[in-house]
Formats: C-alpha cells, structure tokens, sequence
C-alpha cells in the first residue's frame, strides 16, 4: 500500500522518518510545503523541504530542533564582520544545499528535480515532492502589515499579531503530487502548523479534491492545549478566536481529515474518529511507534 | 607623497602590506588585477582582491599562502556530498565575501563600491581599487584549447602548455584607477605575474599612457631563476622563450619601469638601475623593511 503525508519542517518531518521506518521502500511519498521559501544572501533556502530531506537523511540536529548536527556558522561569523545580513542563520554544511539549488534552479532545473537528486545523494529513500515548484508564498497579514513567513516568524520572532494568512502566487502543484494523493491507500497529515504549513498544500488546485476522495488521517500538532514547536497555539487564538486544542485544529480542517491521532486526552469530545496516544516524538523510536500506529488506526478506519 | 602599486595575489599583497605599513594613513592607493575573477557556486568571486583586502585586514592564512586564516570547508565538504562542484575550495568565513558581493553586484553596485565598503567593514586603511568595474577577463591560450584563468590554473593545476594570454572584454579601467596613477609620485609594481597579474592592468584603456609620465619601480617575482610563487616560470620559457630570470621579466616590461628592485646577484647585467636585496619576504617585518627599501629606491632614481 502506498502513502502520503503531508508535512511542514520539524514535527512534520519527525512522523516521516518513522513513516519511512514502519514501511516498505518505495512506499511513501512526502508532499512537502514550500510556502516559506524564501531569497537569503541570494539564495533559494526552502526551509521545510531542506528539514524533511536533512531529517530522512539522519543528518537533522534533533537537539536543537533544525539545521544540521554538527553544523557551524563561519560565514554567517564573517557575513557580520562585513556589515551584512543575520537574522536568519545559514550553517555552513547547510549553505551547500542552498547553493547547489540556487546554482541548479539557475541552470534551468526544477525545485523538484533539485530536491530529487539531492535526497538521492544524500541517501534518502522515501520520495519527497516539494508541494509545487512554482512560487505560492505564505504570506503573514499583521497589525504592521503584510510579511513574508520567515520576515514574520525569524526577523520579528513572530510578535507582529496576526490577523490572516495569505498565499500569493500560483496555485499549481508539482508534477506527481495529485499523483501520489490519488494512488496512496492512507493520505497522513503530519503534525504541522494547519495555517502555515499545511493550508499552503490545500490552497493548490486540486488538491482539496483528491483527498476529499482519499482516506484522509491526521496527527495533531497540539498536545495537551499546547503546540509542540512554535506559533500554532497564538495563531489558533488569533485566527480562529479559539482555545488552542486537539478539538481546534480538527474543526479547521473539518470533513477533509476522517480520523485523529491525538495525546491521551485529547480526544475528549472529538467529532472524529480518534486514536489516543503518546503524540510526541521523543526519539527515533518514538516516530516509529507513533508512525506504525498512525498506519493500524488508518487501516482500523471504515 | 602618494603611492600607486599594481598587484596580483599573494606577492603583491605582501608588498602591499608593507607599503601600508611604511607610509602614511592615506598616501596608498592599491590597483589589483580582476582578470582572474570568475563565478563559483553562482558567486562571484574576485581571488586577487579578495587575497589583497584579506592580506590588508591581516586576516590572510600567511603559512598557506592563500585564504583567511582559521578557515574551514564545511561548505566544501557538503557540497562535495551532495556531488556538486569542489575544484576550487572557497572556506566558509571566505563565502561572505562572495555571497555578501554577489547579492550587491545583483543590486546594482560596482565591484570598486562593494571592495571599498568590505575593506571598510575590515579596518584597512590603504586605498583598494579593483583594476575594472566591467569584465575583462584573462583567458589562456593552451594546447587544450582556450580555458579561463582558475580554469587553467586551478583545475587543470596549470598542466596544459601556454600559447598565449589573451584578455576578453572591455579594457575599460574602474573609476580612480587612471587619477591614483596621475597623482602618485611613484608607481610600484609589485612581485606579481607579468602575464596574468599586471598585464591585465596594463591592457586597459590609458593605463600604459598614465604609467609613462611617472616613476614606475618594480619588484621583481622572480628571484634566483625561480618564481617565489605560482606558474610564472613555465610561463617565461613557454612565452617569451627565454631562461625564467629578473632580467627576462624586466625585458618584458621594458621602458615602462626605471628602476628594479631585486635579489642579490640577480642585478648582474640588467639594463636598468636596480637595487639588489633579500627579495622574498618571510614575514610581516620583511614587508616593511622592502617596502621601505622599494620607496627609498625610487627617491634616488632621478
């Protein structure tokens, strides 16, 4: 049976190592969100894609939460000294991956083909398809204006409060996602921010309607009323004016998500179909017990 | 009294070091070669300007001869394992300078403003002038057929035989280059390359003119029959046909330089004034004792 899993960076990415881990090879393919791409020092730095294919790879540094273990920041070091721009931390080993892109996207490839080839070289199985290779950006609407993602979330630690998410650009996704949605047996929406993350993925032409005919199940990204990682609990707060919850992020994807795999707890008052269980992702392991139980409740599903 | 000098890479910016430190705050105005600028991983890359402000800044590996020192090559390294592009090392702390540039030139800044604010930003103090704002580059004539300057002596490791030098472009000197010649009361040219270091120089439109109504002195790169540095050697056999000597490069030169400063025993049958000398300059006290021997030469030349 094959799957797909829609995913943003880290928490997402975590549900796809043990995704790779519980199946067979050739059997999962990852649609992957690049509403957060963005242009630094004058590279094309596509910040989920690179956190799926580092963390697939075993490369992720799982301590402290992105980049690459290991890494080290010299040039950013010297990027200071000579008066240029840090608010967003490029590694060095990191740098390769954007360099490469920018200098292959350049040259005339594609986001997907790119992202292909460098997941081939670094040893990953899984496929991993950027969600669309032309440029749908996600866009923060705040009480200072429109931001881009990364302008909101790193340069302003996102502080601006948020009045609306915007995606500007076109719609189309890349070529094999409608694919892999319409031949998986088990669509998986990982535990990512739905706002920023995995709306991006939805707003493509096409996409809602090929889940809508698919076994659509969902881990969700807030355990215990608190987000994981990062800005989901405020933007719940402020988007949909409601208490950040397992129960919250289910009623915004509505119909669409058949069944949810939520902390014990969570499931309280649920209008789905729920598994309960240990939601977070602790270690390797973790992903791959969660990831296997994602797979059974699936398959337990009418 | 102000002082122009010619420079390629690492023999001239040494020099260029010690006329720093010999004159004073102001009086220096450095002319370097582009020529062998070339773009690497999207960048653009300038190594004779980059080996000059570095060697200005005192940031230069002085034992390895090029590159800053501290340097690592992570970026490298991943580059390499994502089976990108690795004959030419650029560091790390080295990458700023070209992503810092590369984005600059992009928005529309000349390469004289951007090595004037990064040589800023560095704390050096003398005057750096990249020869060109336009393209001109140095291309070498082998029995491989034409191959760019890095492409030849970089990753071909200079194996294919020279015909000839040739510079392709427009022979357009960068603003203040002409002036700097015009108001300095000596013009030294620095142990540089002839043929790829100071020849590109001397190509550009008024160059040749301007250096004819000064004192110009020259350091000679060559000491003992051998070339402290780099192809030059080969290159005096294989172009001018002669026995690589002080004599064959100031032959090359001719009428453009009054006075040469060179090894001892090497001003035997020079048919210009010289002063003989320890040439080669081991450390940074060695650069100020010769630039000092350079300028107090010049003042004696009539």
């Amino acid at each position: 049976m094959k799957v797909a899993a829609l995913s943003g960076g880290v928490g997402g990415a975590r549900l796809l190592d043990g995704l790779a881990a519980a199946l067979p090879p050739g059997a999962l393919t990852a649609i992957v969100n690049t509403g957060d791409d963005f242009v630094h020092w004058g590279l094309y730095v596509s910040p989920d894609v690179d956190t799926v294919v580092y963390t697939l790879a075993g490369l992720a540094d799982e301590a402290r939460g992105w980049g690459l273990t290991g890494e080290t920041f010299h040039a950013l070091e010297a990027t200071k000294r000579l008066g240029g721009e840090s608010w967003f931390a490029l590694g060095d080993y990191d740098l390769a991956m954007h360099l490469s892109r920018t200098s292959a996207l350049a040259g005339g490839a594609t986001l997907s083909q790119v992202t292909a080839r460098f997941a081939d070289a670094l040893g990953v199985r899984a496929r991993i398809l950027p969600m669309a290779d032309a440029p749908l950006r996600t866009m923060i609407d705040t009480d200072e204006g429109l931001l881009g993602f990364q302008e909101w979330f790193v340069r302003r630690r996102a502080q601006p409060a948020v009045r609306a998410v915007r995606f500007a650009g076109a719609a189309v996704a890349a070529p094999g996602v409608l694919a892999a949605i319409d031949e998986a047996g088990v669509v998986v929406i990982g535990p990512s921010n739905p706002y920023v993350s995995i709306d991006p993925i939805l707003s493509l032409d096409g996409v809602r309607a090929a889940l809508a005919r698919r076994k659509v199940v969902a881990v969700s990204p807030i355990v215990g009323g608190r987000a994981v990682k990062g800005p989901l609990a405020e933007m719940i707060q402020s988007l949909a004016g409601r208490t950040p919850s397992a129960h919250a992020v289910a009623a915004h994807y509505g119909a669409l998500v058949r069944g949810w795999v939520v902390e014990r707890g969570d499931e309280a008052g649920l209008p789905f179909e729920a598994h309960a269980t240990a939601a977070v992702m602790r270690d390797r392991a973790d992903r791959r017990r969660l990831a296997e139980e994602v797979l059974a409740f699936a398959e337990r599903l009418a």
